[in-house]
């Protein structure tokens, strides 16, 4: 050793000295010592290389025990401040960067200041699409059935329990579905997500595979195209018309295609549901090729039905035919539940379940026996023939609002089901404006209502706006007209 | 080919044939193919490793076309009941797991019958890893505050709030950050995800795209491995030594990196703890680029500390450094929440959140305002430190029965921090089988304990056991010890 480095040894020793250990409330012996050498060394008392006093007569001169001095110095060495060099003690390490000389400390104090985070949103505004009612949420129910459930927790609760979901819940879905939606399936089958998002990059990894082509309805669902591009699958728009998806068009235009998202129960967002003959020409198209394309289904809202008896869902019509389906319960019941569903059957549910090992399951399994047991009792039912009673006259108020406040600018039918309606822009207003425009005006008077020049991938063919109605009451949904139309003069 | 696999194979076809493989009403002939291909193997007519006859082959013997065949024979694949190796055909499986055994295949027909639902796993068997014990979890007072909030529920709860999680839950995440990994962060800051491998998804999208290089740590996490890779993302590995990452392999191999995936606390798989000065060259190499590359600090555990203090996380270290920061809930919690977070700085921040709004959060909202107000209230906290102390006597116990039951086979070190230990295979075992031998041995007495060379990337440079042991008492341990020791003999 340098008498350099011995003259800074003495200095340091002296510092630690002077530091006067203390025990600190709480803090362990060990750890203070350590804190305290740190400092030091941090400070420049002593420099790289010196090499640190032996435990012994550390514990020594600073009357703690040699197991505490050993424990605070395996700490230094741990964090890269020391190294040990075989058989001859403990040393500063050779140079301490600058980077921890000028790194501060944490302040936690600080922390707390929460000034950089925006906002929560507050409550949804009209006409917000797809956005249930949240006061009609049935949560003294669930709070109940919350406390039941996680008082005594089932093992499966809380172990991870199946990757495709707790086997209760995938058995209450199947019985809904046989019940409402005509699909003959059994819990094995199903797969409970964390949404029709998952739901879509599950088919894309496990079904279609990056590079394949995928058919979408245009108009369509933004963000399912966009999960699909993400995934790494190629979107092919087909045009939709008054009837939905135009299968003559997917025939003609989609050759390369592996498959086709489709919401044949209410197109999204024009709302068309699609006819018997073209639902068989879909199956017929999707066996045409060998192996045979994959028909996605995704029945969103067919909950909600107010007049007529809906068809049965395209999964229903034909048990062997190549066809998944997508339902969730971000419109019947909450979308901060992130809970939704697929039905997959063989042969492609084993490669499906496989890509939800591959990288792991995201739905949450937090409130899956709640929703099992909601299910099962009937209330679930009870619930969504409440909501249908409700968001039919809603969708009446809409009607009538419209055609008070701004009849001449928006031309808008009534619809037997959904959660929106789409008003077309009049020649009028057309004339004046486009439709992102009227949205944009819409917004600035606090009123949301997309543009659905937006839910085109290519050049819009029709200008109209998306009001949803199902999350306000009459009184919220005429005022918003009124305030809508005022925006427009 | 041993003639004893041939004679297998003789039996083995003789019995397929026998089958007579009849269109059944509407089951595609690939999906009847594909299950009496598996019903022969669940039945023992074709042993582990045997080879299966050539698609063409087949195809001639069955008279069915040969992309039939070839579609059966991906689905056995995709199904884990075979494998392909590489140019010469596709071989069973060395050993269909029990699980598998256990579970009988899904026979489309019988469809409404829940039979065909494998029956959920049971609790958790010794030695799973990353696995907390979930008699622990402190269900009691989850139950009393999931009635409170669900009761009376936050507006934000209900009607989806901030794409990037509850705020209140973010707050009490960024305090805790604070207080206990050095990290100074705010509110605005977190996001909360519904686990790592969504936000490494969140960056490759966000912040990386499609085609770009990460490094990897290797051996290292399969799971973000296949994420990464799924996302687009060209993984590079990176050589772990005895002191983790080794930053200046990583300089010099992975030049066209993005960025790197690194668990700096502990090591994953193998343990170690970053040193201070390795955590300052990678912060060097990340800003030797420009753009800075990232570094995305995998923080999965550090809760359980069992002597000494942790090291800051990285992202305290600078609070200007290009550093990602993730954690989760799964490991101090439960993995059925299917919550973690992660912490973004500026610039990255808004193009993560972008990344978040353009295909849909995925973290239910669900427990949010539960977890906030059990961190709030000091519970967390509480829990932790009591998990602590059950965690490091089970270490203990962990290593006491391994030089009682397994000694001169294991080599095991005990370890300050984490999960679970990894036990080295000792010279006399090394000899006789491999990692992957003595996990499936082990697998077959009902021990779970992941082979070391099943974290490699590449070929495996050393061999051993993952142990867990924080989910099972001293007595299961032992028994654990006792019986693997048996399965070894």
């Amino acid at each position: 050793m340098s008498s350099a480095s011995k003259n800074d040894q003495s200095t340091f020793e002296a510092s630690l000295l002077a530091l006067g250990l203390e025990r600190r409330g709480g803090v362990p012996m060990h750890v203070g010592l350590a804190q305290a050498l740190r400092t030091r060394i941090l400070a420049g008392h002593l420099p790289a290389g010196a090499r640190l006093p032996s435990s012994r007569a550390l514990a020594e001169e600073l009357s703690v025990s040699r197991s505490t001095v050993v424990a605070a110095i395996d700490q230094l060495v741990a964090e890269g401040y020391a190294e040990g060099r075989r058989g001859s003690g403990v040393y500063v390490v050779a140079e301490v960067p600058e980077a921890v000389l000028q790194s501060r400390p944490s302040t936690p104090a600080a922390s707390s200041d929460a000034h950089d985070d925006p906002a929560p949103p507050g409550p949804p505004s009209p006409f917000q699409p797809a956005q249930p009612d949240m006061a009609e949420f049935p949560h003294a129910a669930w709070a109940r059935l919350f406390q039941r459930v996680w008082r005594d927790p089932p093992p499966q609760l809380l172990s991870g329990g199946n990757a495709s979901g707790l086997r209760e819940l995938r058995r209450e879905i199947a019985r809904h579905l046989g019940a409402w939606r005509g699909i003959d399936c059994h819990a094995g089958e199903v797969i409970v997500t964390s949404g029709a998002a998952e739901a879509l990059e599950l088919i894309a990894h496990g079904l279609i595979g990056s590079g394949g082509a995928i058919a979408l309805e245009e108009p369509g669902y933004p963000l399912a195209r966009r999960v699909l591009a993400r995934a790494g699958l190629s979107p092919l728009s087909v045009p939709v018309d008054e009837q939905g998806l135009d299968v003559a068009a997917l025939a003609r235009q989609a050759k390369m295609a592996a498959a086709c998202l489709v919401t044949p129960s209410r197109h999204y967002p024009l709302g068309a549901t699609l006819p018997l003959a073209r639902r068989l020409e879909l199956l017929a198209w999707a066996r045409r090729s060998d192996p045979p394309r994959l028909v996605i289904e995704d029945d969103y809202d067919s909950e909600y039905r107010y007049h007529g008896q809906p068809l049965p869902a395209l999964m229903g019509l034909d048990a062997a035919a190549p066809v998944i389906y997508l339902g969730s319960f971000s419109k019947v019941l909450s979308s901060s539940l992130r809970l939704g569903f697929m039905v997959v059957r063989e042969p492609f549910r084993a490669r499906v379940i496989a890509a939800v090992a591959e990288t792991g399951a995201r739905a949450a399994l937090t409130a899956q026996p709640v929703l099992a047991r909601f299910m099962a009792s009937g209330a679930f039912a009870r619930h969504i023939r409440r909501m249908r009673r409700l968001y039919a006259r809603r969708q009446r108020a809409l009607v009538k609002a419209v055609a008070t406040h701004l009849g001449g600018r928006f031309a808008l039918e009534p619809a037997p089901a959904g959660m929106h309606l789409v008003a077309s822009l009049e020649a009028g207003l057309a004339g004046r404006m486009d439709d992102a425009e009227v949205s944009r005006r819409a917004r600035a008077a606090g009123i949301v209502a997309p543009a659905l020049s937006t839910f085109y991938a290519g050049p819009p063919r029709r200008q109209g706006l998306l009001l949803g109605y199902a999350g306000f009451d009459a009184s919220a949904i005429d005022a918003a007209a009124q305030r809508l139309a005022a925006a427009l003069d």
